[in-house]
């Protein structure tokens, strides 16, 4: 690709240890990208996004002006770049953050929103008006709506604001506004204190991302447990303690998850220095029942055949109607869901991935309790969920925990050897989902796992960490870890489900595996899987790895969309009507695929 | 008018005991009207309206089954008929209800809302729907909006309903919107039950109107006095107890007006045998400073030059907003002001009379605490508010009190003899507004009051009646009550003070009093006035007594307007955007003007 002539240097890749010759004066986030590594960059380049940044090694060039935009002076001190910024001088080792990998739990980046138009729908309107007098007796209203060019509505609470704040600022504020309602009015000098978060309620983890709507600047990430988890661990087990409980169990369960993200907003503003009064909009998705119980709205229906949501399409209220922590009067927008199980956080993916808006077949697939799939095929959208089950939550697995410190998140054999990467570093107190994937598919690629799913003892030298025998064999991991016999057959009832509800859904939409084009992997924690186990275990049925494209927490990212941009709102309507629901529990031949697709793969 | 050789008989209309011919045949309402008896009949003698009631005191025709529905046994008795249902028959003696008089605190009527267009905005809608299966997985929301025909908004109240409404009632229910939004669910069996009250808050009096909004008719009536009047009589001293008190003056000045509402609700319910919930609308008019404190928004600003107000326009709001006794989703909707001093009240006149859509050059008088002028000139409006004083309503008057049992509302000088007609017809304890001016226009007529004011003793023999000298001295107008100097002196600033205002606004508009066609007198109290009065003390510029028309409660009336048809809301937007608003304080002539006109004219 270099030119004849021109001098070359080597640049050493981290931490893959690839090297590469790249032409001297060639940009470097070119040069990377040409070479193959996806490094992100929203502006494509244009050093205002921030996110194309890499650690060299060795090195380094002087940092820009444009590197102190988005880099703290440690993290230039230890070599951090915006790759964008900088032309290839001489050889260098650089780190490049891998692009799959575990969710961080506490992450603040400044980061801009990934929008095509940047209309979050709010808007902050100074306002120099003139007083009262002989000539001008207009009330207070009108001369407010006046000066905002008409077409503005003002709740009770605003205009009971309203005298006192127009004489007290000597007719000098600024109003804010969402869609076209007066939401606030502020003294003159906080004119740009604007914000909005987008929510992302799983079932297990509550994500949040407060955003500067003046600039769509990212301000901070903040991802905690749902509070909601010592009622029980999935939806149904929710659903059954708010029936038992009667009303006072879902207010209960409304309470807890409200807390939780309080708290998340609590934290975000605090870190970003900010009151959260100044927060004006929030989108919520999440899966369909923790939506409803986020609005206290009884989702049993959910639960019983034929598994009915109370609410599927999008759904707008002000924040002091649930009693979040913002503006009182912020507009809160839940979006829409497909059914009562594929809900607004798999719209969002859709969204995100701009699925249905290509002419190549793929398929969406997002693993968590549940995993629901997404068909696109020229223009038309088929959608299933299926009850995986908490085995790559770690809920039903023996040492099964969250991706948290001590977890083993990744496991790989290579030279009879057994290694497993621990997060922290530190010594391994159990095995979170993406190790639990990864253990049983190198196990299976050793042959110590057998195509039904029994550990055997073969000649393998790793065959020695096999102890017991039957339904009571396991083997040892790492010092005090083990994977067992049970964990095992968990894993294959939750993959089993996932690859039949994919045939169901190929079926439907006659299509075979070899016509889809790419299989994207959405949900934060759908996306730490490797690949590559995921196709070993059958899973995924089989495909050209290359097809195979981690979106990171596309629920959280199409939120974001939605936040950022007011358009967006119709677009999602436009995929939940366009989306054929399949209900798994009504195909007659899904349990005899479900069977079926609980073995594993015969031939690599 | 009648054709030769037809038969004429003799009617007598009491109780003016007026005698006319009239032909046999003819239809008796309209053989009334052509005899110049203004008789309500907004159904245009349709049989449809019940209003042009009239009791035969001799030859009472058969009553028919277009009677029946009006008028219950015991009144067809009495003699009572519609007079649109009748042909004249032979001579008869005919009871005529007059259309001035005092305001009866407490009715019961039947009525149909005298509209072009019966549109409250509010609608039942009975539904079957299916229930969720296997091929219809439809939301809840989905399958109850579709039903609707689309279009409907759900707020959460309803959506938290929803689930449980659908399954009890085996998805058989009625749905009850206003406008486009559900705010209540019914069982199926209560789809008639939809009401709306009209609430006209005057500074002294509550006045409220209930009707059926599914037919339209009127089913209770109620008023009773403002319990704001235990912290001051006018809105002036209300506004300072708001403003010494700080923001919980204006709390409780709020929670009194409330208390009111909420009292006149429930008895008009009570007598109408429904729930407050089944209340789904309503219209509030009043004068600015009473509809600020309803909303407890703080209206200091009106008290004080330039005398603006915080709202002007209309404001819609939930009932729950407020904490009024009705469905706790209801649309209150507050009717606009034009200003500061001319509110809903006077807007609601406007429209009710049908201000500005004549050719016609008229005069629009509401007499109260305030006295509000607005005249209509060729399509133009101007409006103007003169604060009369509490004189009319008898708070500054030494014997003044409301128009109860025992006051003296009419007042007569015939043959030398002094007559005072007294609420009740029992003893006199007091003088109410209407009696008041009586008193003034008679002792005018005679004498006993000269151009200044002044007491007079002449030869006249009531003179004997004259006590005490100077400011001391007082006129006995019945045993124990008596008209003081004093009370003639603020009769004279409240007269002088309007009529001054009518000086002002004609001149603004460059109309003589001889171009005004009609003067019509709004307001429940100004209606209660005898035009002839009006005349004799020179409140109104002199004109012929036939052009003078009452309106009777011309605020609740429009109320009623606005309640029943929602179309009226552009019309109301519309009247108060076209009318120039005069502020008397600013208009130099006025103090000179109001100086002249306290003084009586000279000849009759």
């Amino acid at each position: 690709m270099s030119k004849v002539g021109q001098q070359e240097v080597r640049i050493t890749v981290l931490p893959e240890k690839r090297e590469m010759l790249v032409p001297v004066g060639e940009n470097l986030l070119v040069a990377l990208r040409r070479n193959g590594l996806d490094i992100p960059s929203p502006c494509n380049g244009a050093g205002t996004c921030g996110q194309c940044r890499v650690r060299f090694e060795q090195g380094a060039p002087t940092p820009t002006d444009g590197d102190r935009r988005f880099l703290d002076s440690q993290e230039i001190g230890r070599g951090w770049r915006l790759s964008c910024l900088h032309r290839v001088e001489g050889p260098a080792k650089i780190y490049v953050v891998p692009q799959t990998g575990r969710l961080d739990t506490k992450v603040r980046i400044d980061r801009l929103l990934e929008l095509k138009e940047f209309s979050p729908g709010v808007s902050v309107h100074p306002l120099c008006l003139t007083a009262p007098g002989r000539n001008d007796q207009r009330a207070d209203t009108q001369r407010l709506v006046e000066a905002l060019g008409g077409g503005a509505a003002i709740p009770l609470p605003i205009l009971r604001r309203l005298p006192t704040a127009l004489r007290a600022s000597g007719f000098v504020l600024s109003v804010v506004k969402v869609e076209d309602e007066i939401v606030d009015l502020l003294p003159s000098d906080r004119a740009n204190d604007i914000y909005g978060v987008a929510i992302d309620i799983g079932t297990t983890t509550l994500a949040g991302y407060l955003f500067d709507l003046g600039n769509g600047r990212q301000v901070a990430v903040y991802a905690d447990r749902n509070p909601q988890l010592k009622i029980g661990s999935d939806v149904i087990s929710r659903i059954q303690y708010g029936q038992e409980k009667g009303k006072e169990g879902f207010a209960k369960l409304q309470s807890l998850v409200l807390h939780g993200v309080n708290a998340l907003i609590e934290k975000m503003a605090g870190e970003a220095g900010i009151g959260t009064s100044s927060i004006y909009k929030m989108t919520v998705v999440g899966n369909p029942t923790m939506l409803h119980l986020l609005l206290n709205v009884d989702p049993t229906a959910i639960a019983n055949s034929p598994y009915v949501p109370v609410l599927r399409d999008g759904f707008a209220l002000k924040a002091s109607e649930l009693g979040l922590d913002m503006a009182p009067l912020a507009r809160v927008e839940i979006l829409p869901a497909i059914s009562g199980y594929v809900g607004a956080d798999i719209v969002a993916g859709m969204l995100y991935a701009n699925l249905g808006e290509r002419e190549t077949i793929e398929l969406l697939l997002d693993i968590g309790t549940n995993g629901e799939i997404v068909l696109a095929v020229e223009g038309r959208m088929f959608a299933c969920a299926t009850a995986a089950g908490p085995a790559f939550e770690g809920a039903s697995i023996s040492q099964g925990m969250s991706a948290l410190d001590g977890a083993i998140y990744q496991v790989t054999v290579e030279d009879d050897e057994i290694s497993c990467s621990v997060i922290g570093g530190k010594e391994a107190r159990g095995i979170c989902g993406s190790g639990l994937l990864d253990a049983v598919a190198e196990l299976r690629a050793i042959g110590l796992i057998d195509e039904s799913g029994r550990l055997r003892r073969t000649e393998h030298p790793l065959a020695s960490r096999i102890e017991g025998e039957g339904t009571k064999a396991r083997f040892l991991l790492s010092d005090g870890v083990y994977l067992t016999q049970k964990d095992i057959r968990e894993f294959q009832l939750a993959k089993g489900a996932i690859r039949a509800g994919i045939e169901v859904i190929l079926e439907r939409a006659e299509i075979s595996v070899d016509d889809i084009d790419r299989i994207l992997i959405g949900g934060a924690f759908g996306s730490s899987l490797r690949p590559e186990s995921l196709l070993r275990v059958g899973l995924l049925p089989q495909i050209n790895v290359e097809k195979i494209v981690s979106l990171g927490n596309s629920a959280g990212q199409g939120a974001k969309l939605a936040l950022g941009d007011r358009k967006v709102t119709p677009r999602l309507q436009q995929l939940i009507e366009e989306t054929e629901y399949i209900e798994l529990s009504f195909i007659k031949s899904f349990s005899s695929k479900f069977i079926k697709c609980m073995q594993f793969p015969t031939d690599d």
